[in-house]
């Protein structure tokens, strides 16, 4: 049987749907269908809300879910008519937090918190840019700016992982292609010998390059398995006799690569 | 007082740092520092965490804050021997869950469950190179496979926009900058012409636009704010006159613009 799961904000939703999703992926048998309703911020978009989910509930046969984080106590009371499981995020947790804290929180006093510019968000819009201008080693003379220069082959992975850093984490993030003629010199190019302490490098399973690259360029050398094989093998080999720590991201979303080079590395968040 | 807050998490730690950070900017009085450990996948690293959260909590002089989503029993158990006040964010909705959902959630068996590749994966990588590829109309060429082509003065938010849609929403978005001449023809550039169901204006207060500019291109004649407030107004007027559904993002987040234009577009998500 099909569910219906809302996630319910009077802000982005973000939040709730981050939560809402891993809950629900806790749920293997159970088929979801999701929706957010961001911006519920008037009674009158709440009494939509309410008709929109009575609506799903009818049709699935079975009453819908909502995650809610939802600070207006009379939103939220409107929102409570509708025929749902209701799980109340920030109700559920902040009471509990008021007494550890000894302090009222802004949810109860009725206040409304936009994530708007504040929480580093300066930081975040320039690494986008420092990410964009200093994407597959396109400059290389603002790496003093760098936190970290991501090495890698081609498509395994880096300017994604660069855009992921520094949109989530305000990180400046560079990158730079291990081409064949670095391969072969069996050394660090020298555009990167003086960040050396800053390198990362990607490496990736032959296979799964192969088709990524395949996507791309259909039957081109680049593409081969012989040639991604040859230069993954190089590129490892280069991590290992310079010590370059390193992450191999074949069964790892963007997410994942970036929140395990922050481990590795130790590079601080700049935002969150 | 200062209070450190810790978001633990077997994965990411991506829900922890989201739920913990939204319920944190509720207390505006109390200063947090907060601290992500992500990858907690082992009674030892648990071991690990609970000597940190101890070691903080008697520098502070006060119990730390921990938000996890730790799904193993075996590692949750040796984090709660820490002393710090827990909030267990699985652990307090999933009981709820697998009642009203009669179902077992795979929490309860001792199962965790990656982010990974799941969820639309391939579509956010192939939107992420949509977005770069079709960035500041740099091609018109693919718009017949744009999701969404946003325009508007340079600097007003279309980059950082469209790589947050294609990233988190796996949604393609192109870009196109309106130009000086573009405003003075008075209509939609002719490249965009077959494609007027798919913009979306950005428009930002000209104060704004002159000072972000002025970082980039310091007393610029392209930096002063008359020329600045030239280009709002016409772009302005071009959304007014064709009818472009648009946003001010002068006082809006990324996260806000992106959500935002979904709002008003009814675009759908491809992944989440």
């Amino acid at each position: 049987m099909k569910r219906t799961a809302f996630f319910i904000s009077d802000g982005t939703g973000i939040t709730a749907e981050a939560l809402g999703n891993s809950l629900l992926a806790q749920f293997d048998s159970i088929q979801f269908e999701k929706i957010t309703l961001p911006y519920i911020d008037s009674v009158q978009k709440a009494q939509e809300a309410v008709a929109q989910i009575n609506k799903a509930g009818e049709l699935d046969g079975a009453r819908p879910l909502t995650f809610d984080t939802i600070v207006d106590s009379g939103i939220r009371g409107e929102l409570s008519s509708a025929d749902a499981f209701m799980v109340d995020i920030f109700g559920t947790f902040l009471s509990p937090l008021e007494n550890e804290l000894h302090s009222s929180s802004s949810y109860t006093v009725g206040k409304s918190h936009a994530i708007s510019r504040d929480g580093g968000y300066e930081e975040r819009i320039k690494a986008v840019n420092y990410a964009l201008e200093n994407d597959d080693g396109a400059r290389t003379r603002y790496y003093d700016d760098a936190d970290v220069i991501l090495i890698g082959p081609s498509r395994s992975g880096k300017t994604p992982t660069c855009l992921y850093l520094a949109l989530q984490y305000g990180i400046k993030a560079a990158n730079y292609p291990l081409t064949e003629e670095d391969m072969e010199e069996q050394r660090i190019p020298s555009a990167l010998q003086p960040h050396r302490q800053k390198l990362f490098g990607l490496t990736i399973d032959p296979n799964r390059l192969s088709a990524i690259r395949n996507e791309r360029r259909p039957n081109s050398g680049y593409a081969s398995l012989r040639q991604c094989m040859m230069e993954v093998s190089e590129a490892e080999s280069m991590y290992r006799r310079e010590r370059i720590p390193n992450l191999n991201t074949t069964d790892y979303s963007v997410e994942e690569i970036s929140t395990r080079l922050l481990v590795q590395t130790g590079i601080e968040r700049r935002a969150r």
